[in-house]
């Protein structure tokens, strides 16, 4: 299988979010172009897109909405449910805790860990929140495999190693620091300030 | 001047935030190498990227720590006391306005907005939420130049035409659809979903 960059599985991601749209308008087929169209791209970027993962579609006849959304389902495992732990439940961490679109998409919290003491055993929108030293037995009793981490900027590396060590190879982490990993463990990174300071940088350079 | 890329300007964003650790650390020089290696990335990359702006340090002596993150400030922008709103302050909304990297990257909330009327007139931490029906006149008094949004998806489009005639030129969105804007305005988009996507897919690929 090639390799697909990360900015074709973003995009089909946007697909699935278009595909989801149509569908509640009871639209049944729609073309190349106008997926291109709502989201500001060319149809040839769409086609290619899709083109990595088969043939999907009638020539001329565009694509079935239902059809299409279900396949981009299955290349992204959005057909299952996944369980997934929160590390840090600090203010950004309760706040992805009641993000209803996890949810909608398959991503289930099941599990919230912290460090702070006075957290540590209670319960927050009716999950428990765990010590850090109780990762290994909590993430194997509850099949965790993607973790998010919103613990402060110098914990991140820490943190993101226990949980390696107990097999976790997925993390969505909100610190903004790179985090070493070792092959096979996969860390995508949500830079909010990061993305501020490219609109710095658009309005400082006009 | 050339058109520099997204993805250069994100990594300048993290080469300022490498310094600004080796400076804590009283780290006075610092090579391309040891920069690349930080971020895992290559040091010709770190040198391609700084070269859109300049000569910087000096032919085997590296970078000067202090120096380096000046300039990297200026080009971002990162000079200037930013002056940002929110509008819908939500669960999400109301994390951001309390994550400290914004105001340490001088990006200040100085308005909030939402158009829930239990909510216009309140305040949170200190800060007064106005209706939408108020945008013009609030943003022109308080020369906020950025907009971050987290209001429902369906919300988006509508909430950010209303800033857009108020004369604002730079959102950050984190509702997760694509948001259609005139030429002259840039919108970001924090896609934390399609993160999480990203992560199914590299699971599931496996």
């Amino acid at each position: 299988m090639k390799k697909i960059s990360d900015s074709t599985i973003g995009r089909l991601s946007t697909y699935y979010r278009t595909l989801s749209t149509l569908i509640e308008k009871n639209v049944e087929t729609v073309s190349s172009d106008e997926i291109a169209d709502i989201n500001n791209i060319t149809s040839a970027q769409v086609r290619k897109d899709l083109s990595f993962f088969g043939t999907f579609g009638k020539r001329g006849l565009g694509y079935n909405t239902k059809d299409l959304r279900d396949e981009i389902a299955s290349i992204l495992g959005l057909k299952k449910k996944w369980k997934i732990a929160l590390a840090g439940v600090g203010n950004i961490g309760r706040a992805l805790i009641n993000f209803n679109e996890f949810k909608t998409q398959g991503f289930h919290f099941t599990a919230l860990f912290d460090n702070d003491p006075k957290k540590i055993g209670t319960e927050i929108s009716g999950l428990k929140v765990h010590s850090i030293d109780d990762v290994c037995t909590v993430i194997k009793n509850n099949e965790i495999e993607i973790v998010i981490v919103a613990v402060p900027t110098k914990m991140a590396q820490d943190v993101i190693d226990v949980f390696i060590k107990c097999g976790v190879k997925a993390f969505l982490n909100f610190a903004q620091v790179t985090i070493k990993v070792p092959e096979g463990v996969l860390v995508k990174n949500e830079n909010m300030s990061i993305e501020l300071e490219a609109l710095s940088y658009y309005l400082t350079k006009e």
